[in-house]
């Protein structure tokens, strides 16, 4: 059983300014708690099912985690989702510095407000091998419970930095691209061994100040007539255009 | 000011049961409701704002469509959504028959379950000149508040047919394309000029029954380590793949 205590603990770390006074956050679900148990972030305890604790016993004992268990309908009830069949894990947040870039794409994100966008743009550059994401201050945050969650286990492998973007992009001498309806098609230009990819905003697209950084404007050419693409899904045609012939 | 009987019947509409006794669905916010003005959907009644109304009335005057002159409170609270400051629209069902398909790409979707993906596979494949998508009975339903909102007024065109997959494929002579982790990489698939491309369902995947009835497997490659994409971006990716050079 999980004590009230922690209920009310795992469900204050649904909010941003709780996960930062603790330096906490939760994974839920058994998929990103067995990522999160192989990488390099320190896990506090578990809670999960008998089924849960059980498949994934050598693993926690290997991690020394203090473990709960508990039931589908105790993790429901702390659950940022509508149900848990598994486990609820709580780890510390990791500090984030600087990257150091080797001749690699690295994705820019100018204010990417939607969690589920953000967590399916974090899957989908580990699919490709990104390793690096620079974000704006305004980006969701990568610790929101949806976020960690559409991410499936990838936000392990990604270095997120959240920065003010013109400041970080001004000195660079790289390639910066980015999206807009206008610009060099995606399947004419060739990309080359590195570059920031600036996906913009939901509904406002890039910014102006991040637009004035933009070195090759690129569109994805539009055969129908949608007005415009999601965030991700731009973000995922773009990133597939630029490392198919990469591998 | 929008009537309690009004509000009532806009959010039993947030139900498929009512939607299907009443044969009407709510479309929110300014960009569905335009696309949905355009196009031969017919309109029963607009709830939006003085401003809303100002800039569409001409639209409107044109359609003979009954307005309700309302705020943002009053819509926000109607709404399906957390906040609505333009309008909710009222419209009909429209009965949809088996397509009459001519050498051309279709989406077949084997249990898309999340509304949010639905939407965006729909925007997607509106954006890349589809014109009909196939959906298994287990699918999301189109009328759904949040695809229909995911959509951005793509639902407008998308002939989208409800029906038993096995039975629909099992007598066709297109190729039948499905994606899993292992199969021809796209980047080598000479896709041709008609097909039908499967998606499965967000977490099992293609059905053994569908699968079944695959004719060319085909795989997106992986650069990175995310086990899996999304599949609403893994259908993004596939069709930019295979219509990047039809234009």
């Amino acid at each position: 059983m999980i004590s009230k205590a922690k209920v009310k603990f795992i469900k204050s770390l649904q909010l941003k300014k709780y996960r930062k006074d603790e330096q906490c956050f939760t994974v839920e679900g058994a998929k990103g708690i067995v990522e999160l148990l192989n990488s390099d972030f320190e896990v506090i305890w578990v809670a999960g099912t008998a089924n849960f604790l059980r498949e994934n016993e050598a693993l926690l004992r290997r991690n020394r985690i203090e473990v709960v268990e508990t039931t589908e309908r105790e993790l429901s009830g702390a659950s940022s989702f509508q149900t848990n069949n598994s486990a609820i894990a709580i780890a510390k947040l990791k500090p984030i510095s600087p990257p150091v870039l080797n001749k690699e794409f690295v994705l820019v994100l100018d204010d990417i407000r939607d969690p589920g966008n953000l967590g399916t743009i974090i899957r989908t550059a580990d699919w490709y091998g990104i390793k690096h994401i620079i974000a704006s201050l305004e980006t969701a945050d990568l610790y929101n419970p949806k976020v960690i969650s559409a991410t499936m286990g990838s936000f392990c492998r990604m270095n997120i930095y959240y920065t003010q973007l013109t400041n970080y992009l001004v000195g660079t001498d790289w390639p910066v691209y980015g999206a807009s309806l206008v610009g060099r098609s995606i399947y004419d230009t060739n990309f080359g061994g590195e570059g920031f990819i600036v996906i913009g905003n939901e509904s406002q697209g890039i910014s102006g100040a991040v637009h004035s950084l933009i070195t090759n404007h690129i569109t994805i050419p539009r055969i129908g007539q949608a007005e415009s693409l999601n965030a991700s899904i731009a973000a995922a045609i773009i990133l597939d255009n630029v490392l198919r012939l990469k591998k």
